[in-house]
């Protein structure tokens, strides 16, 4: 093949193609193996905290999963906004399949209250241990609960040997910003959301769909 | 009051709960304060980035969000596993208010063909771009378009403009790994998904509901 210039550039093409290929070909050897060595399965405590967006609607999403693989999911929200959120408009479709508990009273700093919250927060939680005690639910989501960690309400050694009994393959999700250390610790897989820009800075409202 | 104990503790317990409910007063007025300030609403561009876990599921739980509020959602994922995923099972139920599209072919490593995903990636933006001139459309998810623009497989300047053509007030999500400058510039909201820790990591598979 003589080296006109549209021989070199297919040449090129070709190379890159091929080196391309060559680095696939390791790739793929090196996740068939983790694969291979991830073979265990049991229930999963996730946390998704920080201060970042995220930690509830990745919580919902994978509601969503798991209920597109015939799962029955659990629900418990211990903060409660000033509306009705779009994930329990939702979800509330499905009653069969998600059993969905709005517990909160709204954010601390509305009800101003220290004694009603704790007594709320207390209420969720026999809430939470319901399903929690309930082999039949894959996924439980406890949304917002580092909230009531945070301010007190709820104490994280009592919770965590309840999250300790529940059934062996089911799930729990945990949400909201300044996860415990404690919490940390007993989770299997812990996400940190962090906060690289958000619209409500720049003036934009919170919207339908977006913020709840 | 006499200071027995027990009185000294019941003084100790109200001072605690004053001291709440005025720090509480404070912070609703500078929440309310940010929320009277914020008040614009348009569509925003919304990017889930970083090796954590939740950048799509956030993306999913954002749908579910949107549906429960009456919207019209677009999907596009523009990589695709190995199986099924559980969120397309789940929203495939609801052909009437979510266009579905799983347009990759597989992760980069099974192709192994780099023209091959080329092709592909340009095929999934075509219909990214029918979602994206749909005013009817709310909510439009890109699933792992960053994973495209990390391999080259499409132009992100191309993209942006695509992107700021789109509907005023049409919302769109954008995740995967590796998100380029130039889509976090022109974000409103960006998000880094950070691993504190991962149970593949401890040799637990991927499993239903959680990872697919």
């Amino acid at each position: 093949m003589s080296d006109t210039p549209e021989n070199v550039a297919a040449t090129n093409a070709e190379a890159r193609n091929e080196r391309h290929r060559e680095r696939m070909v390791r790739k793929k050897t090196v996740m068939d193996e983790r694969i291979a060595n991830a073979q265990s399965e049991r229930g999963l405590l996730l946390v998704n905290t920080g201060i970042g967006k995220g930690k509830s609607s990745s919580a919902f999403g994978m509601v969503a999963r798991a209920l597109g693989h015939g799962l029955k999911v659990g629900v418990v929200q211990f903060i409660k906004g000033r509306v009705s959120t779009g994930e329990q408009l939702f979800f509330k479709r499905f009653p069969e399949e998600v059993r969905y508990h709005v517990m909160g009273e709204g954010f601390t700093w509305e009800t101003q209250d220290r004694q009603r919250d704790i007594e709320t927060a207390g209420k969720a939680w026999e809430v939470a241990v319901e399903l929690l005690n309930d082999p039949g639910i894959a996924l439980v989501v406890l949304d917002e609960l580092n909230i009531a960690f945070k301010h007190g309400y709820l104490d994280v050694d009592q919770i965590l040997e309840d999250l300790r009994n529940r059934p062996l393959t089911q799930h729990v999700v945990v949400t909201g910003r300044g996860a415990p250390q404690a919490l940390i610790e007993a989770a299997d897989t812990v996400s940190d959301m962090s906060l690289v820009k958000h619209a409500f800075q720049s003036g934009i409202r919170a919207q339908k769909g977006i913020e709840f």
